[in-house]
C-alpha cells in the first residue's frame, strides 16, 4: 500500500527550513502532497507574502521531496483534503503541536522539530537590515564628503 | 553517451527565473551539474547574499532539475570545470551573452533567456519597499493618534 503524507504551508522565501521539513514528512512515506496557501488566504491572516501564490506553487512543485501541490484556501478544507487525498500521516511543524490533533481520527497526525535559526521572517529581517545600513552607510558620507548633495 | 550540461549562479532567494533556467538547462542534456557561488567568490564581486552558501548549495541540490553541485569559489575555474565533468554544454542566462564564447573549443556554449519581471534583487527591492511602508504607516499612526509616542 502507498502510504501518503500531507503538509501545508506558505513557503515564502525558500529556505533551508523549509527544505528539511519537507524531506522528513516525505521519509514518513511513499507520497508527499504539499498544501501551497493562495494569497487570499493569506490575507485573510493579516499576511502578504513577498512571492505570489503562483511562483510558490511552482517552486514546492520543483522540490524533489514533492510529489504532488494544490492550493490551500481556507482553515476548514483540511479534513476534506485528508479524505480526498487519502492521507495515512498528517505532517505540520512543531510550532503548531495541538493545533491539529482534530484530524486523528481521520489520520495520523505528526509534528516535526523546526530548524532552529532560519525563517522567511528572519530572511526579510536580514534585507531590511541590509538595507538601513546600506543608507546609514551613504548618509555619513554624504555629511563628510565633498560629495556632500551631490549623490541621487 | 551521457549528455552533461553545466551551469553557474548564486541562487539567493530562489524564484521562478530560476527554475525556469535549470529546467531549460536540464532539457539541453540528460545531467544537469551546477556550480553555486560561494561566499567569498560573491564577496570578492562586491555581492553579498541573504542566504549562506551552504545553504543555497543544499537548496539548489534539492531541486529536481539538478543532478549534482560543487562550489564555484573564482572566474577562472571553468574551462577546468568543464574538462573535469566532461561538460558538453555550458548554459548561462543571456545576460552573460558572448561573455564565455572562450569555452567553446571545449564544449557547446548556450545562452537561455531570462525569465522577464523576476530577480533577487527584485526581491530584496520588494522587502524593503514593504518595510518603508509599513514605517510610514506607523509614523503617521504615531502623529495623528492618542498613543503618540507609547508604540515601541
Amino acid at each position: 500500500m502507498i502510504r501518503t503524507v500531507l503538509t501545508y504551508g506558505t513557503f515564502d522565501l525558500l529556505h533551508r527550513g523549509h527544505l528539511n521539513l519537507l524531506r522528513r514528512a516525505k521519509d514518513l512515506g511513499d507520497r508527499l502532497i504539499v498544501g501551497v496557501s493562495t494569497n487570499e488566504f493569506n490575507e485573510s491572516k493579516g499576511k502578504k507574502t513577498i512571492i505570489d501564490f503562483e511562483d510558490r506553487l511552482e517552486i514546492v512543485r520543483s522540490i524533489r521531496y514533492v510529489d504532488e501541490v494544490f492550493a490551500e484556501s481556507c482553515w476548514e478544507q483540511k479534513i476534506e483534503d485528508v479524505r480526498r487525498l487519502s492521507a495515512n500521516t498528517f505532517v505540520m511543524g512543531d510550532d503548531w503541536a495541538g493545533k491539529f490533533d482534530f484530524l486523528k481520527g481521520a489520520c495520523e497526525v505528526v509534528y516535526l522539530p523546526r530548524t532552529l535559526g532560519v525563517s522567511s521572517t528572519g530572511l526579510r529581517s536580514e534585507v531590511n537590515r541590509r538595507e538601513r545600513q546600506f543608507y546609514e552607510a551613504r548618509k555619513s558620507l554624504e555629511l563628510f564628503s565633498p560629495l556632500r548633495g551631490t549623490l541621487p
